[in-house]
């Protein structure tokens, strides 16, 4: 009996044990097994350097012969920086290739495979293939789609609510869920909030962690009503880009500009239109977006089905209040088999509170008519 | 090295075997060890049978003497149809009693020690306390408040709703979720709602489950608007039980009498004071209240510190909408910190959705005030 979850396993977790230091590219990580001993692992460190199955490779030497190797992510097939891994692998000897998920970019994937192939190599694709693909979940979509990847993420009171009836919001969750959520910043290359969120808290929206990468800050403004003395405009700790309708105040936008704040103006003259500002952070190459609004931004793009991800923390505690607002708001759907379900759910405790995450699936629209 | 934990973890799983079957009394269950050999094991079975220790003590025959025994609950002092325990345990010759929590009774709490130790024998006191006053918390409070240990259950989306912005709520939770409540229902002796629950959804409130128990089904209805023709008025499934004001309509009051239902009024002109209710359905013996009503009822009982423990299911799904329901409304609180915080937290899977579990603490007045 092989093991192929074992190894790869092993593969997975020596890829993720080098997240952020390889950006842009993905987090993989590699397995040699030789007559069931493992002869060399391998994972990719940093962009330019050796990709996983090149360390790996190096690290089995003659024992890669008639080896086989679990690898997280199809072998490249491309001529780049340090050469096809594919073809490496054929030039080693390598008798069977394991793949948890194939290359996400829909232009290359399953060249690696058929040079294998071709090479007379046994190829299982498939081991580990949801582990593999969340792992990556930011590079697959952006590799894709060339727009960011976008997680939503709010913190709620049991009863569901972001405020009391009154907007006192100081805290709902515990430190250690706030501590989480710094790292969910560090994580993202921006971050996306709403003028009104400035104008009610003035936040810095940066990032409390020791050496923490502070996100670009994003703000949705149609009318560009920020202050000009708000945190986000003077503080200097971050890049500040503010997306405005077409109707905004030339004025206005001097004014900011010349503080040094980046302003894009949309198409629509009433309000910004979210496809146009994923559009533009994808050409800019902002990779993942961490949405931080309130009910009404974060509705939007909920209506727009933008939001990949969602993560809610739950704080054990009830507040009460008809009209206290919630993170999803909006015109919201009329009938309950319209929701959009979430997978991929689970729920883990940080701190006293629960943090959820799960997976929007949207319905297409015939099927919401339907 | 002797392991209180284990035996009484036995202890505790034989009482919980019982659930539903030793009305009005207790779980609790026994296990006697002598010389690190179970010697005999016992549980409560049923009112008006042997305790569990007196099964044990009789399983253990003349090996109970020198032993240890483990018992979920402090053994009984009083000369009720079985005979006080304590007493029977002097007679066997046990030598260590080992204890989970003491009687919540306060009138009778500590007796039981009381008569151990002037008998010379150990009491240890606190193993699995938490575990196995949680298994008997209805019973618990009643016995020492003669009021019903009260529930909220509700089911609301991720994003806190319990209907979409158009009253739409058909189903927000799985059909896993939905059996789930049913055995609440049939766990609970009465389960309360609201007169708009009544004319909005004309509910049966019945436990839909082979063999199971329907509670007594509580309406809450200030001025009688319940329909004539509402399936609690005439199904005959449960018994209906309605509480008004002192401010009520004689006349539909005769009507509903006629078709077998009870009236209770309360002292109120305008509303339902919740803490009456509670009153007179512990002078009915109602030992335990499931709270199904909408977010104005809920946060009536709440904001009165009536809830013991809070059970919410959380559908994975985001339906948005400013205004759309939540399961707790009414004024609400100013403050963050003035939130009713839940301790003794869970949240476990049931079908695709997550089942929430708190019990409230409710800060006292001059807190909250200061």
């Amino acid at each position: 009996m092989t093991n192929h979850a074992f190894y790869m396993e092993l593969a997975l977790k020596n890829a993720q044990a080098m997240k952020g230091q390889t950006d842009p590219n993905p987090l993989v990580g590699a397995v040699i097994v030789n007559n069931n001993r493992i002869v060399g692992i391998g994972a990719h460190l940093k962009a330019g350097e050796p990709h996983a199955e090149i360390h790996a490779i190096q690290m089995a030497g003659a024992q890669a012969k008639d080896s086989t190797i679990y690898v997280t992510l199809e072998p490249c097939s491309h001529h780049g920086r340090t050469g096809p891994c594919a073809e490496a692998i054929v030039k080693a000897g390598i008798k069977t290739v394991v793949i948890a998920t194939l290359d996400p970019n829909p232009v290359v994937s399953g060249r690696g495979v058929r040079i294998l192939e071709n090479a007379g190599i046994e190829v299982i694709v498939g081991i580990k293939e949801e582990a593999s693909r969340k792992m990556n979940e930011v590079f697959n979509k952006f590799i894709a789609e060339n727009k960011p990847f976008i997680t939503l993420k709010a913190g709620a009171t049991l009863d569901g609510k972001i405020a009391t009836h009154s907007s006192h919001s100081k805290w709902i969750t515990s430190e250690d869920a706030r501590l989480d959520v710094h790292h969910l910043r560090n994580e993202n290359m921006a971050i996306l909030v709403g003028v009104n969120t400035v104008i009610e808290d003035d936040p810095e929206l940066t990032t409390r962690i020791p050496n923490g990468r502070n996100p670009i800050r994003i703000v949705l403004d149609s009318t560009l009503r920020i202050p000009l003395d708000a945190k986000l405009v003077t503080d200097k700790l971050a890049d500040t880009w503010i997306f405005t309708s077409a109707n905004y105040n030339e004025e206005k936008k001097y004014a900011l500009e010349k503080l040094g704040i980046t302003i894009f103006h949309t198409s629509d003259p009433r309000h910004v239109n979210p496809h146009e500002v994923v559009e533009v952070l994808g050409e800019k190459l902002i990779s993942s977006l961490l949405i931080e609004g309130g009910g009404n931004i974060n509705a939007a793009f909920l209506e727009n089905k933008l939001i990949d991800k969602a993560i809610i923390y739950i704080a054990p505690k009830l507040i009460g209040g008809k009209g206290a607002p919630t993170f999803m708001e909006g015109a919201g759907i009329d009938k309950m088999n319209d929701a959009v379900d979430l997978v991929d759910t689970d729920i883990i405790k940080v701190g006293k509170d629960f943090k959820f995450v799960g997976y929007p699936i949207y319905k297409n629209d015939e099927t919401i008519e339907g």
